[in-house]
């Protein structure tokens, strides 16, 4: 396999739905989430999102917002992942949720830039993200600790969210942000299932992943 | 400006819209499309397609429907682009237009694959074009030499639909063909414009093309 390829293919969600990475690309993703290319990946989305985000007019009314979705968007959990061999590995839920429970992941850097310039531009900021409503207070304390502020709006999954897909749930949370007189105007997300579905944002923004896949 | 960064914005639709290639990429797509890395990332594409193809219940009403989007999809306009340096000059449409004239598109052989394979499938094949109804007969006799065959329906722009962009033409016609009774089961196209806007497919699949940008 020619897992360059295989990485296009997954960024452009030709692949989906899809397990683990595959074998034979473990020693790929490696390299590309510690050098220098995922880095310079996520530079080039934060370039072309500040490049939108600064053409958009913001209205007096305080209803333009911009959606973040958390891991691997804002927080990386790169330090979770290099233990559990990059995507190689099934997702374990106990073992990730001790991690999310440290509170100890670090900012994405280009996505903190991102972040503060659209939060000075004026935009109210959701933050959507598939975490379980039980980690509220940690995921604050962690989003805190890497420097993140300011959001008008922190959404975690709720008891009766569990068994839907990403897809839907973060469309029915974005319809009711949008019910609620927002206009939606920025969506950013490392997972397609941040991004696609009903209610979406006028533009979306996909950050690079390739350790792994959420329908 | 790291290129392979560049390419990856574009095929995640980050970048748009976009003119032109720039002109420090200019090697690296060239390199891209000439040689294997763009052979191969179509071969999984197609390799993915078919994955999903082969995983439907075809039902024996014959409404079940695949739309194909032409050029860069099932035709390869790279004679074309190889004299018009591969996307760094400004789309010229009038000598386009001569090259469409010639009718001398090659197929793009992993895309005839899939298309003989969906065929057998049972799946009914719409071809759904950017380029103009007055192109219809020079479109069909290239099809037919590069060895497409037993389409439902050939779509083409008419009058009314120029001044439209892509996203909206295609999405109309996609309606059109829902409300006739077809289920779009699948849609494959090289341009996001082929495969978002509304009555999307069930499933799509985008092909490589870091050339030009359609909106």
């Amino acid at each position: 396999m020619r897992c360059a390829s295989w990485r296009f293919a997954g960024e452009a969600n030709n692949l989906a739905p899809w397990k683990t990475v595959p074998e034979e690309c473990a020693g790929y993703v490696r390299d590309y989430m510690t050098g220098k290319a995922y880095r310079f990946d996520l530079e080039m989305a934060a370039k072309e999102t500040l490049v939108y985000a600064r053409s958009l007019k913001i209205a007096d009314d305080g209803k333009d917002a911009w959606v973040f979705d958390i891991d691997e968007t804002l927080l990386s959990n790169l330090p979770y992942y290099s233990d559990h061999a990059f995507g190689l590995e099934i997702f374990n839920g106990q073992e990730f949720d001790k991690w999310v429970e440290k509170a100890s992941a670090p900012a994405i850097e280009s996505s903190w830039k991102v972040y503060e310039e659209i939060l000075g531009l004026g935009f109210k900021i959701f933050l959507l993200t598939g975490r379980s409503e039980r980690h509220h207070n940690v995921t604050v304390e962690n989003l805190k600790r890497a420097g993140f502020r300011d959001w008008q709006k922190l959404i975690l999954r709720e008891s009766h969210d569990h068994g839907k897909t990403a897809t839907m749930y973060k469309s029915e949370r974005r319809q009711e942000i949008a019910s609620d007189g927002y206009r939606i105007l920025g969506n950013s997300g490392d997972q397609w299932s941040d991004l696609l579905g009903y209610s979406p944002s006028s533009r979306s923004f996909k950050l690079p992943n390739p350790m792994y896949f959420i329908p």
